[in-house]
């Protein structure tokens, strides 16, 4: 599974403290750096970046946290933002030697498709595709379903490989209905079956927004998500559980043969005190 | 989701020690309540008790844990054995103000067919069946399936009731091969598919024999389960990360309107410390 580490966002607080968005402000390159080198030893693939709190100053603060990342790890980032200044300033401070760029995100909502599109292209970067349009989210599976498949067709018609596209379905939080789960579960197994060589990945935490005991949902979202089809995920890889979690799920999908990844992860320690 | 509790049973250990069969040996009745009051309380639907490691006197001994565990909770028993002998024994001693029986479990092997099936009758119970016949576990998807579903067809013939029918569709431990969990859950779907009444049950454990850290991936194979269709488990209900992650599940899986139950469960501290 592909770990998108998503714990660079000024939008996260630390016990009710918005202490990202401090430390961006503050330019504190040794607190983004030790976040970062975190989340790289926990086995993110991928590290997110995102400023999307500041009001004014959102393209700096996102080229500063490039830089600083690509200091701390050798790890490809996840540039997070649908501001194409914002993008188009931290893509072109990004060094591709660290790996190919990870674009979070485009969406068929005609401006944004527009304006993010041709950043993809020039770069040639992996890109996370939500499914929404100029109408939003849409409730209905099958709307939903048909705004990430035109986005798929769409994409590749443009140039992009399938295997750079990463969709994500999106869900509604499960405290606003007992369906909305199921929902995205549903789309993800149709997304699956319809396009072999996608990738599909959500933030697995939003399912939980709202709820107490979130880690629990999350994790159990997760697998079950897993089990449908789902290859990578927007997650804390600092949650030790989940990652253990999501490791065993890889095992029982035949993901990890002979379970040698999960055998050596207990043998290194990764599993002390679960 | 139905959860029968498996730490009543003789083959278990703790820490290497044999002490369920050592304690009913000596007939120790505080051993086995406390067992019993500890998994009911936990949430088991269902009190499982084996004693099936006794080469002499296992019918004896599990009437004597019917009588136990009778007299510790107020909860139906599930009949742990292949033994028609010691079957007869403690179904006589059971009392059905308890609840309706649960007989685990039958088989499509012709003799443990004609033996058992005539105390599920007689007795109104309920009945794990296990998806083996006379040439042992079919390793095969398919034929496997079509050893549940014509066990199904063959006890409903009989006057079974589809709901008091829970079909185990059995698995080998993972460490045997990459696919055996997917073959399970490849089966587990497609019986929900077929059958829209009957029940789905697994023995959660099984897959974890031999590996490190099994608690993970039964947890994980619990989740992955539920999401295709498994309703009930033989587990070990005092693993609280379990129970924690089975009505996280049941939330997104749309089976605890409003996730009452999992906000209940939070406020009554059920995943304090998780």
């Amino acid at each position: 599974m592909l770990i998108v580490g998503e714990r660079i966002n000024t939008s996260r607080k630390v016990k009710g403290e918005p202490v990202i968005e401090a430390a961006v402000h503050s330019r504190d390159a040794g607190f983004i750096t030790n976040l970062a080198v975190k989340q790289f030893e926990a086995g993110a693939t991928y590290i997110d970046i995102n400023a999307g709190t500041l009001t004014s100053g959102e393209p700096e603060a996102l080229e500063w946290l490039t830089n600083v990342v690509m200091e701390a790890v050798d790890a490809p980032i996840s540039f997070d933002t649908p501001n194409p200044v914002a993008l188009e300033l931290a893509l072109k401070a990004y060094d591709p030697a660290k790996g190919q760029p990870l674009i979070n995100s485009i969406t068929a909502e005609s401006e944004r498709y527009e304006k993010i599109l041709p950043f993809v292209l020039e770069y040639k970067a992996k890109v996370i595709t939500l499914a929404m349009d100029d109408s939003g989210i849409q409730s209905d599976p099958e709307k939903r379903l048909s705004v990430a498949r035109k986005l798929v067709q769409d994409l590749t018609a443009a140039g992009v490989k399938l295997e750079d596209i990463y969709v994500d379905p999106l869900t509604f939080p499960i405290g606003t209905g007992s369906d909305v789960a199921v929902t995205m579960l549903d789309i993800i197994e149709k997304l699956r079956a319809e396009f072999a060589g996608v990738h599909i990945i959500a933030g697995l935490s939003n399912i939980s927004h709202g709820m107490p005991a979130r880690k629990l949902l999350n994790q159990a979202m997760t697998i079950l998500c897993m089990g449908k089809g789902l290859d990578a995920g927007i997650v804390d890889p600092n949650d030790r559980y989940l990652m253990a979690l999501i490791a065993a799920t890889e095992s029982l999908l035949g993901l990890d043969e002979y379970c040698m990844n999960y055998i050596s992860m207990s043998r290194g320690g990764a599993f002390e005190g679960l």
